[in-house]
Order: C-alpha cells, then structure tokens, then sequence
C-alpha cells in the first residue's frame, strides 16, 4: 500500500502561495514512494469533505505555471475548526493512507497545523504534519519573514512609486495610500523603498503607533508649504490614543468586523481642516495578486519553504514549521530552520522599535536595509526632472 | 536668432504621456537647428508665467528614461483658460521666439490646441501648432485609438485576470472591480480580454447601457447557483434608466463633482440584496500609472505620435491632430494621419453597439479582436486546476 501526501492551504491568497505548494509537490516527486500528492480543495474544509486534488496528475509543464500563478490552485478557506474535527481529520488520513500532512498558511493555520500534531500523535498515528508558513502582512513569530510578504512589499513600494511619479505631475495636492496589515505595519513600511527609485512617500503612518489626527494635519501642513503633491501611506488597521480604530466599523457579521476606508477618512480629513484638495487610494486584492511585482527572492524562498518543509515531513519529523533566518547580509542570503509550532502558534509579530522613525511617521534606515534585499531586484529607473513642483490652484 | 519649441501637457497623466514627449524631444533634436525645446511647466499655467523647463539640457540617457517614467515629467494642469489667456500665449510665444507649439492632451487640450491654432493664425504669427492625443479612456473622437488607452486596457485585463485567480481561491462570493472611464467604457470593456490567460470576469456593465439593479441582481444571482467565485467589472460612470449616477454625488467643487464608488455600491446591492458576502475593488490612479503593465505598442505608438506631430509641426503643419489608423488586422499595424482640430474638439467617442453583448452585461468577439493588438503582448499564462469551485458557506 503506498504512503499519500495531503496539501492543505489556510487563509488569504498570496503572489506565492502556489510557489510553496509546487516546491512541495516537485520534492515528493523526486522522492519517489508517494502515492498520490492530495490537494484538499478549499482548504480543511475540503479535508474533512473528502474532497482531494490529484495534483500528481498534471504534468511538469502545467505545474510550472504554479509559480506564476497567484491565489490558491487548490483553493483556500477560512473554515473555523472545532476539536472534533481534528479527529475526523485524523480519521480521514488513515482511511486515505495519507502519512504525511503539510499546512500552508498564516497564525490561525499554523495552530490548526499544531493541534493536529498533536491529535496525530495522542492516538498514535504515524502521521508526519508540517507547518509553511504563508502571510502576506508578515506578522508570523520566530521566521524572519515569511514567504508572501517579498511580493506585498515589493507591489507596495512599486505602486507607490508609480503614484508619486503620477501625483507630482498634477496639483492635487494629497493622496492617501493604503496598506494592508491590520495589527503589523510591515507592509506599510515597504512604501519607504520606493525612494530609492527616486519616488518616495512623503508620510507613513503604522498602527504599532498611536495615530493622532492632530499630529498628521500638523505634518500634512508643513509639507505643503514646501511642496504640492504629497503622498501619505497609512495602514488600514489604524489606532488612535484611546486604541480604537480611526475609522468607525462599516458592518459586523459573526465571524468578523469590517471597517471603512482608513485612505479615504484621512483624505477627508485633509479636505476637512486643511481645505485642500485629497483624495484615497486603496489596492485591495491586487496588493496580495500581483504577478508583474511578485519578488523573485520571495517566489524562490517560497518554493524553498513547501519543498524543504515536504523534504522534513518524508524524513519523519512532525510539529514543526519551516522558518527563514538571515545567513548573509551583502550578499543577502536565507537559510532555512525548523521551529517548534508551538513557538508560534497564535503569536503576532509587529515591527519593532528601531524599525519606526522618531516622530512615528515614517520608517528608519535599519528597517530599509532589513527590508530591500527581500523585494527582490531593484524598481525600476524613472525620470525626475528637477522642476518646481506643481503650483497650487 | 533661433527659433525654439514648446511642448505642453494637458488633464491626467497616462503610463505613456512621457513616451510621447521622449519622442517630440527626439525629433527636434534629430531635425537639428531648433534653439531650445521647452517644456512647459505644468502646463498651459506654466505658458503663462513663462515657466520653461530646457529639455534640449538632459542627457539621451535620462530622456531615455522617459519611456517608462509615468506621471508627466513636465508637470500637466486642468487650468481653466479663458479667450484672453490665447491673446497672452501668442505674445509669449512671440517674445520667447517660440514657432513651434505641441499639445498633448486629451479632449480638453486638443479643444485648447484648436483655439491657440486660430488665435496664431487670425494674429498673423508664424507659429505651427499641432496636437498629440492623450487619454487612457479612450474617448477622443477620429482617431481609432489614442496613446495611453492601451496601457490602461493592459492593466485592468492583468489585474482583473490576477484578481479572478485570487477571488475563486477563496469562498468570498462576489468581487466588484471599478473600472475609470466616466461615459465611456473602453476600460471596462477590455477586461474582457482576462479570459484569455484563462481568467476573465463574469459580467461587465459599461456606462454606454443604462444600468438596471433588477437586472444586475439576476445576473448575479444566476451565476451564484453555478459557481461560487463572481468578478464583476463595472465603469465608474454607471447611469440608471433615469439618466442619473448609480451612486449619489459625495460633494462638489465649482469645478467638479465628486461620487461615491460603483464598486462598493454594487457590492452593497449584492449584500443587501441577495445576503452573499461581496467587496469592491478599485484600482484609482494605479491604473494610468502601471509601468509593469504599460503595453509596448502602446508606447512605440505614444512615442511615434509625439515624433510625428513635431516633424509635421516643423514641416510648418498648424491646427491638426495626430490620429491613428489600422493599416493592417493580422499582424496588427497601424498608421499615423493628420486630422482637422475642429473635428475633433469637444466631441467624446463611445463604444459602438457592434462591441457590446445583447444582454448588456458584457462584451463582443468582435471587440475583442479590436482591443487585443492595443494591450501588446499577451498576459502571462496561469495555472487553472479542473477542481469545483469554492464551497458556500
């Protein structure tokens, strides 16, 4: 009787989900042994339903788009997962001979990924279960950064570059930029790379700093005395001193809150008090999609991470995700770890003080040097040419 | 005393505006004898205080770059110009010994171009000026096409092919993408063009179809029986069967008005309406300034009409326009003409009912075939597993 793999994706897409999820398929395929290679489609959901994708069915060609395709090709979920389940789970991979079981996501599915570890290992089921982590606002513990941030950083410095080579051509005079990463301003802060290109935000504002609505019209202000297109990056997780959002919720439903705009209140609030012209921007999905800004570096440590972690899996070890430290600096170079998932399971990682400028509204040279090597190659060259900037109407 | 050129831009920027201007600059310089190449600082304002930029001073290499710069590297303004702003723009042109004029610009500026041709000719001043089309909407009339609309067809058909990728990953049910293009759908339309990487949306209301919410609410709510993962593409410019926006006005300047998002809108609809979870997606401003996705006829076509309409301008033509025509279907060529200003001016062009569906919810092939050559090479080739879609829940 043949041994199965089982892939099973938790959360939101990335640019490199399905790097991670090939790199995991080409190192069974080399191994030799496996069985079938499963993809549970839609994610736990698709476990606990039977329902698997025969991924060992496609050929290498078809399975080299993977890396240049964005979403999830198995599909994804954000089922809620009851303790029953993980027996039905554990049940389900016995009766499938599936003995080895690799979770590719972000906080919440590396603590599924643990609990069924654990599960796996009460009853004595010889079930090997490993974590890749997958985020794209970087907020998991222990790893350095996780595979899915490269590419987010990356589209967020490029997108801000292109805004402001767009907003300093014409007197409008603020544009407000928002970025994902509700609790972690990763993302946010990549904004500031694309000043080596010659166009960087003006202002960044992350929710790990209390956002004072004074305090931004203050600095608003002062640039627009000097300048007329300025372009602020703000996160959509925004806090103010009394730690509630700076925008109010829009709707609730059981599983979560949405809220309004943070780029269009600040817009607002510029127009409000300052009576200039503003307006917001807000990239949404296309921040987590884009396969023209992927990171190289990004795609190929994502497909080090499902093949490294599958690799783990068929040498027996269990419980565990696979983790980036830094090997290199210049050159940059990654090494991949093992961590217990115990270690990070449900455990959120901000961006850390000497990461964040002085006056809390932009990013220091350490975080611009931690973050460029992992946005891949350099944005690309534009013109800047050395002209008073737009008059103000 | 040598005679000099001035090239002024006028309205929003595109991802080509600049390759156009790389290309007037290019054919003064290659002509010879030309005194210096002014750009005007943002725009026919920057005519008025006499505010030069000398392009003939940078180096090939940094105009080189002009080709993949967007924004307006000379700045651009929506000035309003009164019939006394033409008298002041002839007397400096006159003092600056300025005998060649370019407008690049959309409906607004060719409708400028025209008026400053007149003002030249009923004055007796020896001064050619010709205009170079400019708009990512697509909306100026004569012309088959006009330089910046095919870079932004490439980036919506990308991003909405990036984003049905990310959408049927994940059961979040239906996605509404913006599209801009106020009364004209030519963006909106080439979305279309997703389908084929393998990709495309599900239904596309364009602003030339009255807008009907019964209507948009059974498209919707047929396809949620078969597949859980809906993109919709609809204009920023959606009027209902009374003429009037979808969306209510949010407030107004003496010049303009502003409106809510269709997006959110029609996802609110969809919400309210048939209790599935929906979001709105648009990309703004990203959409004219997406270097990533410039399409490379796109910019050899804004670069040769910047070219030609300096050369017909030295030639000692006045008052027209350069236009495009196909000169070939398979392979795709296309040829620059000279067309009268005044046909032009003030005139919006629409999609004809030839490249729009029956059931007013999409497009035609024969749309398809016209667009495709515009966008340049093909989208990248993505991974589409044969799996069920997404589960309800």
């Amino acid at each position: 009787m043949s041994e199965n793999l089982l892939i099973v994706h938790g959360g939101g897409p990335t640019a490199v989900l399905n790097a991670s999820l090939y790199g995991a398929i080409q190192c069974a395929l080399e191994h030799g042994g496996i069985g079938h290679i499963y993809g549970a489609n839609n994610g736990t959901g698709g476990v606990l339903r039977e329902d698997f994708i025969k991924l060992e069915t496609y050929s290498r060609e078809q399975l080299a788009l993977l890396l240049k395709t964005p979403g999830s090709a198995i599909g994804t979920s954000r089922d809620a997962i009851w303790a029953e389940d993980y027996e039905k789970m554990a049940d389900i991979c016995k009766k499938h001979h599936i003995r080895y079981v690799l979770f590719n996501g972000g906080n919440g599915t590396m603590d599924t990924c643990g609990k069924m570890h654990k599960v796996c290992r009460e009853r004595g089921l010889d079930i090997a279960v490993m974590g890749i982590p997958k985020t794209t606002d970087n907020d998991i513990a222990v790893t350095d950064h996780s595979p899915g941030f490269g590419s987010a950083a990356r589209y967020m410095a490029a997108s801000v570059q292109e805004l402001c080579a767009d907003v300093r051509a014409l007197p409008i005079h603020v544009v407000v930029m928002e970025a994902s990463g509700r609790n972690a301003g990763w993302i946010t802060a990549a904004s500031a790379l694309a000043a080596d290109a010659g166009y960087g935000p003006d202002l960044i504002y992350l929710p790990e700093r209390p956002f004072d609505e004074d305090r931004f019209i203050d600095d608003v202000r002062r640039l627009l005395e000097k300048k007329s297109g300025i372009v602020v990056v703000a996160s959509e997780g925004l806090t103010g001193p009394d730690k509630k959002p700076v925008v109010k919720p829009v709707f609730k439903t059981e599983r979560a809150t949405y809220f309004g705009d943070v780029s269009a209140h600040l817009a607002n609030l510029v127009i409000e008090r300052l009576g200039y012209k503003a307006r917001g921007e807000k990239p949404g999905l296309l921040g987590r999609a884009s396969i023209a800004w992927q990171s190289d570096v990004d795609r190929e440590e994502a497909r080090l991470a499902g093949y490294k972690a599958c690799e783990a899996a068929l040498a027996g070890m269990s419980g565990k995700m696979a983790a980036f430290r830094r090997s290199g600096r210049t050159p940059y170079a990654s090494e991949i770890f093992f961590t217990d998932i115990d270690q990070v399971m449900m455990h959120e990682r901000k961006m850390p003080d000497a990461f964040i400028n002085a006056g809390g509204n932009g990013v220091t040279e350490e975080f611009m040097d931690w973050c460029r090597p992992l946005i891949g190659g350099p944005l690309p060259q534009m013109l800047s040419l050395n002209r008073p900037h737009g008059v103000i109407l």
